[in-house]
């Protein structure tokens, strides 16, 4: 069994704490690991971690090869999208690279933005799909319904197909779009119906050819590509074909229409983590029905999500409000308007705020750093650079730069000289001089740097050599 | 004339933007002015600066003289009080100084937390209220009421005692507390009945004889005060007998019962700023009904106070909310829980949350700093120094200090030596090491100072020499 994660959405709906360099995959929604480490770990031992592909786009390759390593997913395998075309194509992407290793293969689908708080029974599930997928069936996990949810999409169970462990899978009668609240409550009360999870099990050859059936044009471009997979010239026609591969979910694309769909009853503590309302799904609350987290003084607020960090965010008497604060931006909101999120961050590349549109800490392949300030001829940075680890040998044409040690040994390259510089301890790169910063040392080095010059954006480097091949 | 200005309180409803070490007088709440330089302004030239009073708390002292003199109030007089004693003792207090400088003055007594939007009328009240203290009427300022408030005392009007300039005179019929909503229409209706301001005028002779019938043990305390104004003991009895005087309120304590007293009928544009609703009634508001200062994307919201700064606040559907941003704590409050804030000042008290109490900027005589983060082991701030200005020959036994010239000149004297920094550079001060930091130029000196050490609080400080005699 093969899976295939999906995770190359830019996760605008979790503004501020997403950002487009930093989608919600990458973040810790919930819990002590991101979602993607949670989506990876969660499948257990279901199949060996060089069957485990993730599909996202070129800018967030190195940060989830990083949070996967981290959580025992050395070994897996990540396929860069040139550019982002839907579920669909990603899918047929994925089922290309699994079909060349293995042609009767079984592959699930897996979205990395959910919540599952009973991954063992998860993995149960996976199992029983994976055996009704043998028998020629594209298959669903359908999620028992728990409330009459009017913002998920339903899936009517059809005649039985299988049941072991008491998990049970069945002929899918019809997928049925986001209800009204009264369709909503009819559902639920019939038993006849769960909600669709996007989660997919299938063959590999089966869901081709459901493509090759449904949207020849997907098909076609797909062959293309297969045909230069491992092939000198993968690249060039990954980078001319891609991008004019129809873009269609596979939702809508294929399984609304598919001929042979099974859907397996699931009762797994899913949530899929589609806005800030949906947190409050999958947290514990306080006795006012507050999910409250971080360095918060409240008082009297009911029914309120607050979300912090270290600044201290202080709520009276709020009611259905929820309110998410960042270093450098705040989101406070409605319940109801959680959806409009994605409307600030259009307002915001609008208007050119970039910086709006990234964290502070921006995670890099030797450490990361964290801008504290920017203001007229200056900038302030925390720089912390793992044990081992080289920026690239660079110069700047319009800053100088001031280092000042805090903890661990830096060795500075500047100029000609190179030399160590320890804490308590400072040093200086003048303008357009060549230098460069490493870790010698086992413990990470933690430095603060002051720049100084009439000009101090990101793009004044000019690198003169590159560990990262940058 | 002579005026006394209060300027005592400590601001904890305005919180986060006014902190204990920077109440609501010294900021500004309404337009490019503090509050206390409006209350300043206001005066126009009805009496000479050297006749202006304003008593405070002996912390405030330096910033009220500093921005008091940025408005043309160099010469006027600090008083400050040993302790707070509610507003009876302060106006004592002040009389007690105007009495030996002229036994038969008028003093006008002003409340530093007002917003008058219409000066000139205001100033031509105060004439009147003059001419009727002269009289001997304890006299109060009552706003003509513009809607039913019920968050004001009322003043009911007796006879008419006179009328200048359309400007009219009355006895006092009764003075009433806070109204509930149907009497407050009641009163609205009527038109017999007016807001008490605060802002009183009397002859001192006159408030100081009440005083004495009203409240003997203030009137005994003070005298005792009055004796020794001007003599060597004036410190020594102040200290002990001010903290002893009874705590209470002009108007509960004098006010009430006074049987000579008359109240000007006044349309000048006045508000309290007693809470952050306050705020809604004195500033433009948008279409629908927001008032929106700083840097705010808001969606849909209504009836809503969104005050922030250089940080993005992110607004969608609030009604009737209330969101004050500033760099360290941000509160979001409903419009009808205004009156707790102060509940999250007791809270941060409580937690010993120290940081919260003051603004990460601190005004300094020679400038100012701003903690832009402290870390383990380490505390970054920019510094400002005005042009000609000295910080105190200092050490640390526990920090090194780097500093960063980002702009203007600075000159350092590290031990022995004495040189220049300019832009660009960077200088570094051992620990334990006597240093000094003056701006020798005609510009502000900025510059990003990092503290290294195993302790960066404020008061690992040995001043050796200090031109502010601290």
């Amino acid at each position: 069994m093969y899976a295939v994660i999906l995770a190359g959405g830019s996760g605008t709906r979790f503004w501020p704490l997403s950002r487009e360099t930093t989608p919600k995959q990458l973040l810790k929604v919930v819990g002590d690991e991101t979602m993607i480490q949670q989506t990876l770990v969660r499948l257990g031992d279901v199949m060996p971690v060089k069957n485990i592909y993730i599909i996202t786009g070129q800018k967030y390759v190195f940060d989830i090869k990083n949070q996967t390593d981290q959580v025992g997913g050395a070994g897996l395998k990540i396929i860069a999208e040139p550019s982002a075309r839907n579920t669909a194509p990603a899918i047929g992407l994925a089922a290309l690279h699994i079909r060349k290793r293995s042609p009767e293969a079984v592959m699930a689908v897996l979205p990395s933005d959910h919540v599952v708080t009973r991954p063992e029974a998860f993995r149960k599930v996976l199992m029983q799909a994976a055996t009704v997928a043998k028998k020629g069936y594209l298959t669903t996990i359908g999620v028992v319904p728990s409330r009459p949810e009017t913002g998920y999409g339903y899936i009517q169970k059809g005649a039985s197909l299988s049941k072991t462990d008491g998990i049970e899978g069945f002929k899918v009668q019809r997928f049925v779009e986001k209800p009204d609240a009264a369709t909503a409550r009819k559902y639920l009360k019939s038993g006849d119906y769960l909600w669709n999870s996007g989660i997919f099990v299938w063959r590999v050859k089966d869901i081709l050819a459901e493509m090759q059936k449904q949207i020849p044009d997907l098909y076609q471009g797909l062959m293309k590509i297969g045909r230069a997979l491992g092939t000198k010239k993968e690249e060039e026609v990954m980078a001319a074909v891609f991008k004019e591969l129809p873009s269609v979910s596979i939702d809508y694309g294929i399984m609304e229409k598919a001929s042979k769909a099974a859907v397996i009853s699931a009762d797994i503590g899913w949530c899929d983590m589609g806005s800030w309302i949906a947190l409050a799904e999958v947290s514990p609350k306080d006795r006012m029905g507050n999910v409250i987290t971080g360095n918060v003084i409240d008082i009297a607020s009911k029914d309120s999500i607050i979300y912090a960090g270290n600044r201290l965010i202080a709520t009276i008497g709020l009611q259905g409000t929820v309110v998410v604060d960042t270093p450098d931006a705040t989101l406070i909101c409605g319940k109801e308007h959680t959806q409009d999120v994605r409307k600030v961050v259009d307002e915001l590349k609008k208007k050119g705020a970039e910086e709006l549109l990234e964290h502070v800490t921006v995670v890099r392949p030797w450490g990361s750093y964290t801008v504290l300030e920017v203001g007229p001829r200056y900038k302030i940075k925390r720089i912390v650079v793992n044990p081992g680890a080289k920026l690239s040998h660079q110069l700047h044409h319009h800053r100088s730069e001031h280092w000042v040690v805090v903890s661990g040994t830096a060795r500075v390259t500047v100029g000609e000289k190179t030399y160590n510089v320890h804490p308590n301890e400072s040093t200086y790169v003048p303008l357009s001089t060549g230098h460069r910063l490493e870790n010698p040392g086992k413990v990470p080095l933690h430095l603060i740097e002051v720049q100084n010059g009439d000009y101090t954006a990101e793009d004044d480097i000019i690198r003169l050599e590159d560990d990262y091949g940058r």
